[in-house]
């Protein structure tokens, strides 16, 4: 990784973990604590998996962030920017307690905020070994940083709609008559990691009734002629930016019950898109596609948000949903993704990601919309 | 998942549920809360990603467990083992309170234990949902019923032992001079899958001085003839059940700095190994390869425990290391990988999974473990 780090790059997580301090500080805690995640690899740039094993970034309000490690992963946190940026790693072995050393580094704290992904058997580790200390959630001190996408993250998060765009534009070799939806998904988590993704993330094809089930993933259902089918797909990029694509197939001539809202839902989603500027509230985001369905009397089978945030992780704030009041402002992320679904039928949804600009939106996706008839 | 479904699985998962019910009562837990995570795969056979939207399994110590589920997931909780259980599923659409109607449903409650992999987010949103409840990590509760295998997930383990040896057997078609790490480990992804499992879960090829970091992956570095090469490799069969095996290569004759240490390191894996049986302490497992290591002069480099439990995650109770005075029971099952490390130079690891049996130790992993010169 180092080879290819920049100093622009670490100037960034410079910045990210200044800001990170500065949160806490404002909102009364004393350190953020963080465990392998999207987080951590938001802050300091190492990718480092969830294990039994504790690591933990630690970004107090008031000194310099340090990282606690087990001795044997102290290569691979070094290799990371961890390296380039001189921060201090605190390595344990294996009989080490190192919950002890982060509690001992950090001294006398009042309040501990975890990030969202912490394993529970961690926070109450923590809490065991810091029993008069408060624990809450990272939540909005992390979440505020990551909503906000820089150029060079809007930059990844369009790299990556382009890799999935190519690969719905060559679906018609895999999406056959007589195959399965588990055959076709293979091809496509295949295609996935040959359009530049470090890995496939899911992979939904939904055929027929199948597509009326919104997280229906892939089944030894049988393809049919004429049947509809969902193909929503998605993968990392190697700078592990997400992406996230539904496009709509069918072989041969859909039947007339799915046109009928098929045009509805385009114009939904179309809608929903062109709502998009600073200012607007995320609900209204929602409001714009449900308005057009219901009107067109399909508003009944769009079961789920328009929407949520994109980016180190595929589902991540600002999400898209009646109740959120948040106003948009430019460089947040998010999918768009009305959906109809019609029990025991079949089901269509429509999704692009979508950046919020300055003036409106950028649309990271741009296969057709229409239905892809094979 | 339910064609595949039979009556001796749903008392399985019966059984499971029955039991960490009583495990509830007996610590004076009122429910215990599993969110998505092996605990939840475990015990209803519902293999759920986690997601920011609540998925719960809640099993009370005194009353039937329930499964908590967004709406548009009940399709996938209802065609998983859920569903012929029989158990209540709650939906909630998305402008709903899940952590209300967890707590509504359970009533009133004194403790509550959340499964060890819940994040961090719901283990808050829990907290201020129900104030005046008491948490704790389910730890034991879950972890006693889970350490010991039948002889169903022995079996399950021995698949997964079989598929990972094939891969290892083929090794000389991908280890070849001139290719780089992360060549060989693209092609080891693709057998690891091809050889039956549901997914790769990591490929370590480490050359030369690579070797000497326990945790390296793969980088672009040219494996070179003369190297020591570490090969950790293993995976996730459909089953869920995870395999995880290292042996050793080397294209060409090795150096000999290497072959001085790995003959004794062979003699400490097969130690620890031979000394598994009924009531031995699992430290004395590790103290087994510890002692040959460190009577052959090489102990210093021996810089990790010698194993870790194995099942439906890669790493899990019980843990091999020193501290840990716990005796094997039957039906334990572990990873033996004992490890020299010379920084700077190379490293060495033999990996097997052993089962504990009545007798002593079942080795699911059987290629052979001298150095493989290709």
């Amino acid at each position: 990784m180092t080879d290819t780090l920049t100093d622009a790059m670490l100037d960034d997580l410079r910045g990210r973990l200044g800001r990170a301090a500065a949160a806490a500080a404002a909102a009364g805690v004393d350190a953020i604590l963080v465990s392998p995640s999207t987080d951590l690899r938001y802050l300091c740039g190492y990718h480092a998996k969830p294990l039994e094993r504790l690591t933990c970034l630690v970004v107090p309000a008031a000194s310099d962030p340090f990282l606690v490690a087990p001795f044997l992963e102290e290569p691979a946190a070094l290799a990371s920017p961890v390296g380039a940026l001189g921060m201090d790693v605190l390595t344990w072995q294996e009989t080490d307690n190192p919950y002890a050393l982060v509690a001992s580094r950090l001294g006398r704290v009042g309040c501990v905020a975890m990030d969202d992904h912490m394993w529970a058997e961690k926070v109450f580790a923590f809490a065991q070994e810091m029993p008069d200390v408060r624990q809450r959630a990272a939540a909005d001190l992390l979440q505020e940083l990551r909503i906000i996408k820089t150029q060079a993250e809007v930059d990844a998060l369009a790299f990556a709609g382009r890799a999935i765009d190519s690969v719905h534009a060559a679906m018609a070799q895999w999406l056959r008559p007589g195959r399965t939806e588990a055959e076709v998904a293979r091809d496509i988590t295949d295609a996935i990691v040959a359009a530049g993704h470090a890995q496939m993330d899911f992979v939904i094809v939904a055929s027929g009734p199948n597509g009326a089930s919104p997280h229906h993933e892939a089944s030894n259902r049988v393809i049919n002629p004429g049947e509809p089918v969902v193909v929503d797909i998605g993968g990392t990029t190697p700078e592990g930016y997400a992406s996230d694509c539904t496009r709509m197939y069918c072989i041969g001539e859909p039947p007339a019950d799915f046109t009928e809202y098929y045009g509805a839902l385009q114009a939904a989603q179309a809608a929903a898109t062109a709502a998009v500027r600073p200012g607007v509230a995320c609900e209204d985001i929602d409001a714009a596609a449900r308005e057009v369905l219901t009107d067109a009397g399909f508003g009944q089978w769009f079961v789920h948000r328009v929407g949520h945030g994109i980016g180190l992780d595929t589902h991540e704030h600002p999400y898209m949903v009646s109740g959120n009041r948040r106003a948009l402002l430019p460089g947040m992320a998010f999918s768009i993704e009305p959906g109809v679904y019609l029990p025991g039928r079949h089901g269509a949804r429509i999704e692009d990601i979508v950046v919020c600009g300055e003036q409106g939106p950028i649309v990271l996706n741009n296969e057709t919309r229409e239905l892809v008839v094979l």
